[in-house]
């Protein structure tokens, strides 16, 4: 029986997913890795990976597809850019998949993109033929799909939606070195970032915060009425309608899906996120859906799988 | 012999040019109309077609795909939205021209969208796997091309580019009925107001010009050292490198092609085109490149046709 395997790459391990062609997830598995630097270090993924289809009934030879995602640009042409919160030589681990799996295609996928096409397989956006998501994290990543394709970038910056200008008045600087960055607020870092400020404006006293990116006390601070939540929170949404808008005079998708760990609280903002995209998109625009994602922290394994199945049928 | 026809729709006549199967270009008329709306309309517009074809040793028969461009938008499915500025029922001229070349594919484009795959197909962007046009007249349109296919936008609105906002603090209001898009800055009619605004500033004295739109003897005073007129392109520039970068992290194309009347000029304010752009873009982006477009007021006439011929093949 032929199987995909979806491969998501994080900093201290890989979550594993084994999938039929259909896109049902069959198993799911956990390796340790640290650094995957070294041939010692891609043998731990080759053995795992065999190891979970040892445990299915699975052989390697049944493997036709393979998709990694990883968090950082990835071109058209599937080449792994810059990554800088990860050690991981991509090259010389595609050569040891591709020696232990001779029959399977590999694709390198940025993990927001391939959060957008785990949707479109198995997700929410199942049958779109154009939607966007957006992955709210620590940084705000994105996926564009259109005409039922990924649109990854000429240099793998499609997508890169956490970067579109929101406050040309900014002066702190984003994590990409410009200035007034959508990411800056709307990202778990800029909630949180943004109710301290308003505490400070209001002269009220933050709820206590678990780390720099803890916006599930903010969203329980804003159920519990506390003002400088309900503020960051609509600075959240006002950012991100707002760039939501400027995207729809770009590619004008069906629908947008919000995901990422801050997707999680959707229902809390789902109202002031779309008035605020429809105070400023394009007249045309203002049916466009805003829905939350399905897949949660599993999207990005569906879609790296879906794409390297959609690659070795070209 | 098989055939293709460019229909470009105007305000008082259509231009019409037939085309073979491979994108050459043979032959041209000019068809006066008015408003396209009555059965009398619709006959001069299917005789001339049939007038064009005989000259050319040609029959309706041999017509196997028709494009039709118009100045508003075309959702994803074909489907013409409200046009201002030209009296057509699109409906009533399909069904016309549908009922005089019945093996013919008929599609309607947006007028922009057509020139970016007029581009594609016989124009700068040949083969291009991605890139966006930039239509620069009397407003700012624009066509965007990724994985090789025109994004028509759910709605009509993919590539309505000259509706990105620029400055929020704008006062005044842009067509569109919002503030600060990039038309009104990056526009014909946005390059003469801000020359005229600058010559206030300045307090300097205007050279004469030709209505709203003469953007011609701005770049003529800008050549002759006009410090207004290096202004008001220098705000051009700016507002410009500044949607492309926004347009980057959406779809981060190959190239950007400058077309349009004010794309005529491209020579003049290039260099400080691709400058504005750099200062604004993501990183990776700085390698795009901004190119001018080639096929000029034939552009849309290629595209539309174009369109009805890929669409047949689907």
């Amino acid at each position: 029986m032929n199987k995909v395997l979806g491969i998501d790459i994080g900093g201290t391990s890989i979550k594993v997913g084994m999938f039929s062609v259909d896109g049902v997830l069959e198993a799911v598995t956990k390796i340790p890795t640290g650094e995957i630097v070294s041939e010692a270090a891609f043998a731990v993924v080759t053995e795992g990976l065999k190891g979970l289809l040892a445990e299915n009934g699975a052989k390697p030879a049944d493997v036709i597809a393979i998709g990694l995602d990883v968090p950082g640009p990835v071109d058209d042409e599937g080449k792994v850019g810059m990554l800088a919160n990860i050690e991981l030589d991509p090259e010389g681990l595609q050569a040891a998949i591709k020696h232990t799996f001779p029959n399977a295609n590999l694709a390198f996928v940025n993990d927001a993109n391939a959060a957008a096409l785990g949707e479109l397989w198995q997700g929410t956006a199942k049958g779109a033929n154009s939607f966007v998501l957006v992955a709210i994290g620590t940084g705000v990543g994105g996926g564009v799909v259109c005409n039922g394709k990924l649109i990854s970038g000429a240099f793998g910056a499609g997508g890169e939606i956490g970067h579109i200008t929101v406050n040309r008045d900014e002066t702190a600087s984003c994590g990409c070195g410009r200035k007034g960055c959508l990411e800056q607020y709307a990202s778990a870092t800029g909630i949180v970032r943004g109710y301290k400020q308003a505490c400070k404006q209001l002269g009220t006293t933050p709820v206590n915060l678990d780390g720099p990116t803890d916006t599930l006390s903010v969203f329980n601070a804003y159920r519990a009425g506390d003002e400088a939540a309900q503020t960051a929170i609509s600075q959240m949404c006002d950012c991100l309608g707002y760039a939501l808008a400027q995207i729809s005079a770009v590619v004008d998708p069906q629908i947008y899906l919000i995901g990422g760990g801050v997707g999680g609280g959707f229902k809390l903002y789902a109202d002031e996120l779309r008035a605020a995209f429809r105070k400023y998109c394009l007249a045309p625009c203002v049916a466009t859906r805003i829905l939350p994602a399905s897949l949660g922290n599993d999207a990005a394994m569906y879609g790296c799988a879906y794409q390297a199945l959609l690659e070795r049928g070209e």
